[in-house]
């Protein structure tokens, strides 16, 4: 990996130039919108949006789904290793890097992203993966690479077959989170939100667009980004930085302590273990080191919101019937807070109460939607989930989704 | 409903009358791409797409997705019901249609878009429904339309029912497909289609686009739509019928005879009744009378070809892994015909030796995304589709989808 002491800075303009590198190699994902989303988010107790209960203090939202499902290997780490992979060839030249390779020890997403990004550049890449992995996962990888390499399934173990590497083949290690490029790289997601929101608002930053005087450009008033290593939180806190008037948020899965930023902070020491079976699987890891240095900056990140695994599975189930696109668990917890969270919520009024905005823009990062249908079906087979609620609620689509990242049409009476 | 003595004719610059009528209430739903699913439907046998067998002769596609699943309500259905209640105002005058309301019996998406569509001109509506329709389809028209009205479930006793309506309140009766303006509405979908693949390809309608000398307009190979009552089909075959450059196929699942129209083609006559429970559930209808018309007129549609249940599932699944997009099985049978109809990719394969064209466009009609987690889930349930292929090749994800309507950005070697 590039020394870290030779990175650049995590600032915002650092964004700026990771997304400069970064640009041609990935999705400029989608911006979406849904009326209905936004109306149940809005609804006093969105568990029970349909309900005749009286109408009481409610937040109000207009949601904006940053869909890096969409994105180049199913989820935001293509940014992130497209960025360091790029700033190594910038620092060692390309002929080093690809003399010795880069390597990572994963068997989710980063994998394939380093391999993607690898191979893109004809630089080898090995990926050391537990034997125990899933056959579909190590046929994707080899896709990119051929150096499939097997370990144990523990840390040490999968730590030990990389210092092998390291030292057989001189490779550069790429780890999955806690470094400076991949933060950066993975802010570039906060960027372009914010381009597409004001792009979406009537004022781009293009300045083709309008000759008129410059008002002031409009601004998200939150950001919510799911938290696992801290990457993605990390780089979109550090772009968000210089922009007080988006506050921005990060959202964990609260089972078996999955939600070790949120305790974290509570203790204000970063959790080193983390052991839970949720099934936001992306978000089992502990938050890194350089990336707990900016999540614990209350400058940069306002607070941290945990849900359970059946909070999520329900913002999963609205993702898909409303919304029509496949999310992964893990890239629901943040629409899982906005929904949910009693304590997010609060806030939100007593901030509304407060300030001048009615209606907060908030933005929501979909971080990946790397799921089979298998376990789809596994995970909602033996939900009942009845009431009537969701099914009901479902039917009520109508104005689903404006693609092009514009408010959709709404029903206009005659 | 209008008088069909009184409609449009069935024509391409017709279909063009109705998008400029209904524009305005519906969406412009995206025209999507598949890096992954452009390699899998070129590849000799698309059931086995990462097996080593001996490369043999392939179609070669570039699919363009236009995804109704993103319309409102859901589906494509939209577009017809909005068009038949503008039409209605149009000849009758807002009052007069106020006064008398709008009928139809449907528990699908049809009574839904009817509903929709007649709040937004604050007409009132009636929607017949069998006393069997699940609970949450009964609360979603509702949402819509206090008039909801249960009947029996044969088609006698629906028809009885509403006939009841006509009589008692003077409404208009709305068919879900057999009538022109409906598929006229439904025709819009194709319309623009085709604008959106153009302006993809550089070379869009709008004048301002390019000052430069104009150059024949690219156009897509073919179209394939779904085909039930033959509504979309219909429609979609009428707005094409004046360009011979693209050729026009229905999809059908061949399940419990649910494919009547290719039988109807084999013996020259409209099948008048089916009785099918294809998972393609939108599809279970036989053809009206007045889109048999159309769908029989050789010079408008090329051929249909059906699938099976299997085949249906496992488009479904690629939709899902790949392209991270709710469609559902009735909107998955053209994908599935051009993957794994023998019959359908041997005749482009043919056409394609004789042909200038080496790789062709194909309009693919993601027609609707009306479907629970609970059904997906029922769905695959007792699905082990193993073998590796389906859920290794999905690992090959990494050009997952341009939203923009532009190809994927390709890797691109250093």
């Amino acid at each position: 990996m590039a020394d870290p002491s030779t990175c650049p800075p995590l600032t915002p303009s650092s964004i700026h130039s990771a997304y400069h590198k970064i640009k041609r190699y990935i999705h400029r994902t989608p911006l979406q919108t849904s009326t209905s989303l936004d109306a149940i988010a809005s609804s006093p107790d969105p568990t029970v949006y349909l309900s005749d209960s009286p109408p009481s203090v409610a937040p109000k939202f207009r949601l904006w789904f940053k869909c890096e499902n969409f994105q180049k290997i199913g989820a935001f780490k293509a940014r992130g290793a497209f960025h360091a992979v790029t700033r190594l060839v910038e620092e060692l030249g390309l002929e080093e890097v690809r003399r010795r390779g880069v390597v990572t020890h994963s068997s989710g997403n980063h994998a394939q992203a380093l391999a993607l990004a690898a191979h893109t550049f004809s630089i080898p890449s090995y990926i050391v993966m537990p034997t125990i992995s899933t056959a579909s996962k190590i046929a994707g990888t080899r896709l990119y690479t051929p150096n499939v390499i097997f370990s144990g399934s523990t840390s040490q173990e999968r730590e030990a077959v990389v210092a092998d590497v390291i030292r057989d083949k001189g490779a550069i290690l790429v780890p999955p989170y806690d470094h400076p490029d991949i933060i950066l790289g993975q802010g570039t997601a906060g960027l372009e939100m914010e381009e597409q929101f004001r792009e979406a608002s009537g004022t781009g930053t293009d300045a083709n667009a309008s000759g008129a005087a410059t008002a002031p450009a409009p601004a998200l008033d939150a950001v919510i980004a799911p938290l696992g290593g801290g990457g993605l939180l990390g780089g979109t806190a550090t772009y968000f930085s210089d922009k007080p008037g988006t506050l921005v948020f990060g959202a964990e899965p609260s089972f078996q302590g999955g939600d070790d930023g949120r305790r974290g902070l509570l203790t204000g020491k970063r959790v080193e273990h983390v052991k839970t079976l949720t099934i936001a699987d992306g978000l089992r890891t502990p938050v890194g080191i350089t990336n707990w240095s900016i999540i614990s900056d209350k400058r940069k990140v306002e607070g941290l919101y945990a849900v359970t695994e059946d909070e999520i599975k329900m913002a999963m189930r609205l993702v898909y019937e409303r919304m029509k696109v496949v999310v992964e668990p893990s890239g629901c917890v943040g629409l899982a807070v906005v929904l949910f969270n009693a304590e997010f919520r609060e806030m939100v009024v007593q901030k509304q109460k407060q300030g001048k905005e009615d209606v907060w823009d908030v933005g929501i990062v979909f971080s990946g939607g790397n799921t089979t249908m298998k376990a789809l079906s596994k995970l909602f087979a033996d939900d009942d989930v009845q009431g009537g609620e969701p099914e009901v609620a479902k039917e009520r689509e109508e104005g689903t989704v404006a693609m092009d990242g514009t408010r959709d049409v709404e029903d206009v009476a005659g």
